[in-house]
């Protein structure tokens, strides 16, 4: 299965880890995705952020703390680079201060992604990202989703009325007809609710919301097994907001929430992703300006490489 | 129960987090603790510190951080503003520089608060605080303690016999009949000692020391299970020394141990605590000079909004 | 002139700085402008930021700094607060995410402050948060302008052609008539630029900038000299844009330019607008998540205590 | 057992943390090992360092942090500096720009105390400090190893053919003859690799390597009795890497990897080596420069205390 | 006058600057002050703080960074190490929560210093520690100051009451005849007031109060001519508070204002002080818990060493 | 002159600075110099640094905020892109544990610039990087230099003899014929120093050595006027080590002196290079680790930048 055409990453052995231009996983820069079977992205845009903005920071910083991984998945002996071909196609065009205008570019970016035949692994950016990946990515019919959150973010609208914000893109993707909730399922929710009945618009739906509780309470394994029950064979999205990590492992980020998983959870949780069929994934509200010793964009980047090792693999499979 | 003349905390969705004057909780500042069920209340003042200074700024960080809460507790759907009545009656006026001075002014403080016919739940400040809240708490008789800390803070005196000092306020309470040592219990003590008997005065006078390993060991519930038990169903105050958190979780702090709680089991430990006859609560020894990115006054600020639904189901209870 | 019931701030020789809630200058916090000579208002809205956000908690951070200050200005031996009834009134509520909404809401919020007849020295916020201002400001006619600022930000269009962002606010300002580029100085304004007729639609409509070079060789009071001179005695706004003082004296910015003003330079400028008929002031572009150890809130807060001298004794001349 | 001329820690009761002259647990500064059981000494050295070096800070602020440890241990009740003599004899004199004559100086400075017949619990200095380490201790035949790491260290070259770095220092070991495989055992290896056959040769020499995730799987009981049997009765090298702790409580490190052991893990693993025939320890890979808040340096301040009650009971045993 | 059995520094051109036990200047420790010309003595102790507390870590940072110095002063050529017999003689044992018996400790261990007939070159601390200094060092009569400050540090008391606080040491000392206001001058006073008359005290006594825009318009040069003659040619205190120099140079402290010296002339300052008779020194209120980059400390240091050579020079001179 | 095959930067009007692949000035990366009039180059190595690490970070960093810098220079007027073809062409491949190596790299790396006809303007990297660069640069016979830094690095050995360190660099280009000592000055000098003879070797070479003092007393405009006379019409190297500006404006670097450079000095600086037939510039020492705000990193990217326009402006007067 390996080809030998692959883009491959620059070998640390050789090349020191700070010495060249930063790409994700230190993959060549390319300019499309065209013949790419998985596509590496940044969208680098926090426009629908409601208290810490910063996310729009997040792909540089990512970029360059995952200069720290390496070839090889140690537990699964995935090697993603060689079953797959992988590149960095950069960030796509955003617009910082015209909400709908980003949301536009976004969305348009994505789809030149998906219509090249690229998976696409995405790295914010807010949570509202994920709004206009989805209208590019489930263009064809709506998809499941794996959500990993501190926030079930099925809000409806904040400060009088505005529909579009990073607490609320999954309430709009099932009102668009992007987000099938009874394939969705979300995992790791905590915190405070401005409500006691915050979730029943999400429960009502079909989406099922798992506390950070609960995993606690039955272990990622089962956890994970029910998450696949759930999202089943049908095209599925999983999207990893950085603050389902506890603050301590995961401090930059716009809404901390304290009692989160451990980064070694957060491996287990994604590693329990082998299986299902991951149409797009990202990694967001990773924010640079209120994190500490490149921690969170280090639990980012190595989040990102288990991703990318589980959708190779899925890439090799069906190839 | 709920009564719509209570306080209410300014709503994120329609107004940011970032903005306003910081009170504890968004809630609204008043002058005095008339009326009010709980008190939330900040005692900024560090002056019994013998390592690392900087708790006296405590307050003010927690209360920034604190707008990071919302309404319910999402496991327990408490919504203690809706049950009691809570506001932020501000800073008991301390001395910086004056020990004893500093002592009478936070129990004269706290005092009005006691009299008004409200529970304080306090933000210190050093661990010291504790030992004149509870002069204003205990004047009808010795309360019983739950008490989450590493450090037993019951040694005797420092640098040549000064009997007040942040490691001594629980062996002065007992020995002027505030704390009745035999409804108390020490949780999550750990940390090298200085002698091999250093614990024993404590066991000697009753109280349940319980070190963090046996904690591991046992898990919280049991743990709470025995804690609740040997508070029995009189007057009790739950005192929260943040340094029972791993300093990673929590290093704003000035004598960080290793090994501590995470805070998802801190949580489970303050929800355990639901039942207890809660008569005041503070939690301490926040430094934010030591802090790092503001995780410690997070993780202080939403133990006060965990400590703050049970004192106020308690409450709503009694009423 | 003084005035035994004028607001008076909290005294740090009886009350610990540290301690209390926290206000601008721990002025007390009232809930409107009415009866005020001056209004200090926050703005906490950053959303026309078109690189590093983080301005909406400008605000906050100025409110910490700000209570270093004491009663009197040691040089000029102004007593603020004994010649003017001046208070903290809270912040503008804002929109986060939605740009015109926000500009709206800001222009809402100062017009209140206008015409209950005290004049606004607001603190930012971004750039941009200064155009709404001056739609409630200069309602009645354009204003002079005395400008420090590393930027001319009369830049025209951003990203494919938004007219708003901290970049454009006075070519609105001139186009909207709020603001007479003939009565207009812009002093500190260095950096690399676009193009080389960046400054020149700013020059053709009149607008006096000078740039550091400029002040370095001539020095500070002969460059005021001539900005008094081009404010002349109409109605002008001052805007202190706080990356006029060099990044490493105020790195808490969006935008940082090296070679800027000393603080000290920065005070000498402000003392130079004694006699100027200010009508509104400002100090923005305090972006706390890049600050360190607070110097750039410290420097902003000082400078607002030194417009707030200025402003003074200026209510008080024409009393 | 205890001996009164001991050297004995200065008293935090007495004199604060925070004053005196900074060296290890407090205790006296001495010339040379003469006379101690156990000598701990710096080696603040990271010329073997293939990517973020500041291990070279190492012993100075671990130094520090271990003014926060007292005399005695909570669990074991072990009094290390009562049945054992033990000083801090200061930094061996390294060269910061010559690796050879680094690793040269080192072995020397380490076999002095090795001939004084004290026993040596070093402080790095990055991870190819053992290898000189282990050529004082191994001088007369090979040890075994216990060895706490994120990584094998067992590589072979580096940059086009360097066989000395902090990747190689247990191949280069085993190759001279210092390192018995056959009882070598390394604890929490995990993060990618870079070639699936990476610990392929460490295997095949006999080196026993538990993942991190088969620590999670097995607990740490279970874990270190498999150590120790691997251990055996022999000398046995301790090597202490922090990375084998999560970075979130070890940031200041040089390669750190997400999904490590806790703190209180790591202090559990040190505590089973109870019994271990200890020749030789150490707390390597410390960096100051990439630390927050000192924590890295507490951690390893405490885990050198754990390391030493340890050694000090297998001294006092064998006395 | 150089004297071979002088203690000389470890030379960094042997020993890195980052190996070995930090001590002042990399000089011996030693016990106590006998045979010492100069003595180098920390006090870190801060009980007089009214603000931010800090300053008791101000000896170990100043003594870390201390190991940049080298041994011979670049401008004057002066060689301190050669031509004075100097050490670290350790820290004073303070009580951090006990002021008058810190007071009084301090005072004894530097009576012990005086009377060996040293010269005390103290880092504190807080400025309060100067009282304390001053009731050794002018046993036999009054002396007068050179006093480089932001603050005058003249006012009567605090909270209600209390003498003795950071803000009022010169008060103390003139009224208890240690200080001679008429041979007394303070250099650098800034920042705003308690009251117009804030400093009509120092004044009146005959203190000579120069703001610093006195000294912006005057150049060091001309102030420190007068400042000379002010002291003539009896013996002289030494007094420098880290924050008359600008909080973005030393921005660990506990009273910043803005528009301080830079460090350039900070040196200047000191190497005007050729040819006064100093009796004791003192760098004071380096707060280490709020400096960054170590670059308060390190400014202490320098300041530090610019004193020893101007110290070292009278001592050789008088020799 | 202006030649639109030049490379242009990213326009930051159209994609915000944030965003995208990060490189020196937001140029394109190429693969090789050919074709260039000036080449921007990293060398990401430390391996001469004697005492804190950290340079080989810079390139990263200086790449990450350079994204700052615009196309035209404010003073000036000059637009670099418009009059030169300039590219990022990336790092030299380094070797961070073998000095000799490293040294080897270097050269052959920037021979290959040379070679192409490109004038290297190169980021360290500690000072040694400068040798090898030397080496390349002249080879066809000795360059002068202008030479910006806070220390001479005309030492001999240190260790014991090693020749190669970041303060040996420019005694060991005069031995080997590549610097023409009587063409070179030195400017900024300062801070205490090994022995007083220190800077003799230098001057008795012909080197013209200017202390800061001198600087501050002649101004910067005369200096350089000096400067430009001593390095008169041949081949010139200017380097800029980040040290020479003050370590409040430039605390990321490994030697910090105080009482530096104000950064709008060192702008004036090199701007008075104007005229000067500059073969190759560097700017040195910036270490990431170390600094704060990423301060020193804009510092250096904007001295990046002047340089390059007086380069480019030299390129466009010889074509």
């Amino acid at each position: 299965m390996t080809n030998s055409t692959f883009h491959q990453p620059v070998d640390a052995v050789e090349v020191p880890r700070f010495a060249g231009h930063s790409t994700f996983m230190r993959l060549p820069a390319v300019q499309d995705a065209t013949g790419l079977d998985i596509a590496l992205v940044g969208i680098p845009w926090d426009g629908g952020t409601t208290n810490r903005a910063g996310a729009r920071h997040g792909p540089r910083e990512v970029r360059n703390q995952s200069s720290m991984m390496r070839r090889v998945h140690h537990v699964t002996l995935t090697e993603p680079f060689s079953i797959a071909n992988i590149a960095d196609v950069g960030d796509i065009s955003v617009n910082p201060i015209d909400l709908l205008d980003g949301l536009k570019r976004i969305e348009a970016g994505m789809r030149a992604i998906v219509e090249a035949g690229a998976i696409p692994l995405s790295v914010g950016g807010d949570h509202l990202t994920t709004l206009p990946v989805m209208r590019a990515v489930a263009a064809g019919g709506p998809v499941g989703m794996i959500h990993f959150d501190a926030h079930s973010d099925t809000n409806d609208t904040y400060f009088g009325g505005n529909p579009y914000t990073h607490g609320t893109p999954f309430r709009r993707a099932i009102e668009e007809g992007l987000l099938d909730p009874k394939r969705t399922v979300q995992i790791g929710i905590r915190g405070s609710i401005y409500a006691t009945d915050e979730h029943d618009w999400a429960r009502a739906q079909g989406i099922r919301v798992i506390y950070m509780e609960e995993c606690t309470r039955r272990g990622i394994a089962d956890v994970m097994a029910e998450a696949r029950a759930i999202a089943g064979d049908g095209p599925t999205y999983v999207s990893f907001d950085i603050d389902c990590i506890d603050p301590s492992m995961a401090p930059g980020t716009g809404t901390p929430e304290i009692g989160g998983f451990t980064t070694r959870e957060a491996q287990a949780l994604v590693r329990e992703l082998s299986g299902v069929r991951i149409v797009a994934a990202d990694v967001v509200e990773v924010a640079p300006p209120f994190d500490v010793a490149g921690m969170t964009a280090l639990a980012g980047a190595t989040i990102l490489f288990e991703l990318l090792c589980v959708i190779a693999e899925g890439v090799a499979a069906r190839r």
